[in-house]
């Protein structure tokens, strides 16, 4: 049998939100290669497959940096790409897992770059966050002819600006560290009132909040913390933080 | 036991592309409402969940007209809704699929908005059309400090200029029927050579296509065609339709 590596989407968190075809290739892998968020540290995606794996399964824990300094971060792309392509070339069948899916502000994209057209690649996408957030919260991204931009709030404010102006839905995605701006900018805006903050949607430890006008502002947010915008459904804050109001539905 | 409303997402196609959770849910239910296209037509969705369905599942194929006309619409969704909901206050287990992800242009945000805070729900989410046709192509959507702008083809001309220009990547939904006007809109952007189009991605008609300046505008294309740019990457038109050059990625 001739090696493969499979990049697998695990899905926003809980572990049956992972594909069938995810969870059946994890089962067979020799090498399953996990992010570990710090050197040592856990692995939240390894965390959300470990029921999956094979009994013979080796895992590969490995630590990339998350460094602004772009030539740290490519070592360690080189040299996991390089021990990838070698377990391959062995006739391995190898993994590499990421959270929710696997072309969507992943390091996986930075790997496929080094290993494209050197070893057979197959990519199995996963559930997004957002669209686990959209379940868990009951509020609809778009429908008919409305759009939905997915922002990074690493971006400046002025394209975020620009795409909270344009689009029906907009996802702001890495808000940890960043609530502050984004509050401030949401009220400006006139959005806030449209916004809820999800952390770790799907996971045990999951939290809503509405009425983001209320939040502190340096409030302590899980590093897993999104901002959904919908201009045209209004976040209720009911008792039960997981339901919005279906005023104001356009239909 | 209570009866239940499960909106389950099936994702892109390929059966095995559901997650393990919808499969479950998929084979614990009494009812399971399925969309069809036509009166008495066939239900993709329906092919594509059959094989988890349990023995004892009774299936009601519902029609939803395309109809512009959208007094026609409200009077199915509430036709079915309340349907619904009667099979869920007598203690049943009641299903509805829907392609993709459920909060994503799908009908089930009509029914939603007419059973919210009648019934129990809960919302499966499914991977995307557009993660699909991401990794079917190895073709990244956004990464790092990058955006993405999901628009239908039934938006604007001005609106998708807009998120052209605006973002790094942009997936064009519905482009049945509007393929000439796409084409157009993309030459006149200098961006088409950055495109591709995906149709029935996952599934085994799955089609790719690369180069699309040298496609007549008035080909006839599968309902389910989507088109993808990314700035960042230049579709290369290999033999193998399905992989784009990793020349010009953003690292």
């Amino acid at each position: 049998m001739s090696g493969k590596l499979y990049a697998i989407g695990t899905g926003p968190g809980a572990p049956d939100l992972i594909t069938v075809r995810g969870a059946r290739i994890l089962g067979q892998l020799d090498v399953l290669y996990a992010p570990a968020g710090r050197k040592g540290g856990d692995s939240l995606s390894l965390s959300i497959v470990r029921e999956y794996l094979g009994a013979a399964t080796r895992v590969k824990s490995r630590h990339f940096p998350m460094s602004q300094d772009a030539d740290e971060k490519g070592v360690v792309w080189d040299a996991v790409a390089q021990e990838m392509a070698a377990d391959v070339e062995q006739g391995l069948q190898v993994g590499f897992i990421t959270l929710g899916d696997a072309m969507l502000y992943s390091t996986w994209v930075f790997l496929l770059a080094r290993l494209r057209g050197r070893i057979p690649i197959d990519i199995i996408p996963g559930v997004t966050s957002f669209a686990g957030i959209a379940a868990r919260a009951q509020l609809p991204l778009a429908m008919e002819s409305q759009s939905l931009a997915v922002m990074a709030c690493t971006d400046d404010d002025r394209a975020l600006e620009t795409a909270l102006l344009s689009h029906d839905c907009i996802v702001l995605m890495k808000v940890y560290g960043r609530f502050a701006r984004i509050q401030q900018l949401l009220r400006r805006l006139g959005l806030i009132e449209h916004a809820l903050l999800m952390a770790n949607a799907s996971l045990p430890d999951e939290a809503c909040f509405y009425r983001l006008d209320d939040l502190a502002p340096d409030r302590a947010l899980p590093y897993f913390s999104t901002v959904v915008v919908n201009k045209r459904w209004r976040a209720a804050g009911d008792e039960d933080r997981c339901l919005t109001s279906n005023q104001g539905i356009d239909q």
